[in-house]
């Protein structure tokens, strides 16, 4: 089974996906030696890493550069790609083949543009039609920032039957986390639904209960990992006793011989 | 005052400088925003980031990268350069001048060469006064691996000495914890001695104690963001609490628009 397949099989099991979402290298070789059989990026923690804004498309080489470096994991990869980076479905298309050729087996690809505003539906259903026709073996993960950005949230069914309509593998509505909103769009849906986990929400054994088939942590993970730098610097000017195991120098150096 | 001269200050001030050691421009600005007065990066970190070997002098475009970025925060940085990059002196010295374009005010320049040889006093002693005749305002922190990779501890003394005359503005001598040993290089340098925290090692008040200027997190903090992101992914999986305060996804982004 290639890794790609894989990764589409996993969308099928007992359990829901949980998708943890690496920002580099070194976090996404942490991820798959924990164990976690499939793993994404997070747009955020990219940006972050290299000083730009989210969902701006100005990550687009810092993009392809980590999606080549974890396309070198024996685990599947999904990748954040926000909007496509460009307005042209031939060179998103283009982009997207890139990806696979780099050993990715997935992408989101987001119908929110600058983080104001959604695309037209039938315009971002095109570009999911354009990826899909360029590299069908791309799991297509097609997200509405409809929740997100809480632009026109009414229009969430339509929009994703439409993706789905369009090739979509996959459904993903970041920030719905009520039960009956949940419910609404697995049972319309054919594809498999993905939501993000939030703290405040469902667990992933309820999202379960609901018909979701993924479950993605986001930019949790970079921040969880911002706050514990911070928190460990802090210890150690204090004098406070550190929390938690913290893997040696050697274990990090292992992973990058792998 | 500059930031170079601001940096160089803060080895002479009522406690020893704690240095926490960022991997990307996030742990940094985070690093900034939390209150630390100057920062420092981990070779580990931005190797690890990058997927590549550490201590292998494969990290030369990463690290510039990396400080061109850093050097927009309002802090003084200090950048691990590892043995330099390079075999030739002039080479050397012409990055370190990049490094201060870029805006960083120091820098560790260590004596391993590829994680299993020191290189020779006197070659070393020589890279330090070029890179120092070529820009005179960086902190030059000479770093010595008797210790950190168990090489001949005993010419510790006499290496640092050296590198202090060939005009080091600080001595780093990671691996060094017992007290003893740590008081004999205070006792003997001039320049401002640098070690590196160890969980089980002395606290900072202790090394203050011992007439230790500056202390460095190493790879501590990255390490400690890893086992973070992989601890949180797995409460998510468990549906269990999560430990700690996480920074909201609009703090990060709001770092990322200063």
């Amino acid at each position: 089974m290639t890794k790609t397949e894989l990764f589409r099989s996993l969308h099928h099991g007992d359990k829901p996906l949980v998708l943890p979402n690496a920002w580099d290298f070194g976090s996404a070789a942490m991820l798959a030696e924990a164990g976690f059989p499939a793993l994404g990026t997070t747009s955020l923690g990219v940006a972050a890493a290299a000083g730009l804004p989210d969902g701006a498309a100005a990550t687009r080489d810092e993009t392809l550069s980590l999606a080549r470096r974890l396309g070198r994991l024996a685990v599947p990869v999904t990748v954040d790609v926000e909007g496509g980076f460009s307005d042209d479905p031939n060179e998103v298309a283009e982009f997207c083949a890139e990806l696979v050729e780099a050993g990715i087996a997935g992408i989101n690809l987001e119908d929110s543009r600058s983080n104001t505003a959604l695309d037209d539906p039938d315009s971002h259903g095109a570009l999911i039609a354009a990826v899909k026709a360029r590299v069908p073996e791309l799991f297509v993960n097609a997200r509405t920032d409809t929740h997100w950005l809480g632009i026109d949230p009414d229009s969430t069914l339509e929009r994703v039957l439409h993706y789905e309509k369009c090739g979509a593998d996959g459904i993903f509505v970041p920030g719905v986390t009520d039960p009956a909103g949940i419910r609404a769009l697995t049972s319309a849906l054919t594809a498999p639904l993905n939501v993000l986990f939030s703290p405040t929400g469902p667990t992933v054994a309820e999202l379960a209960e609901l018909g979701v088939r993924r479950v993605s942590t986001g930019s949790l993970l970079y921040r969880a990992a911002l706050a514990a730098a911070v928190r460990t610097a802090e210890s150690v000017t204090h004098g406070h006793r550190l929390v938690g195991e913290i893997p040696s120098y050697a274990t990090i150096q292992r992973l990058l011989e792998a």
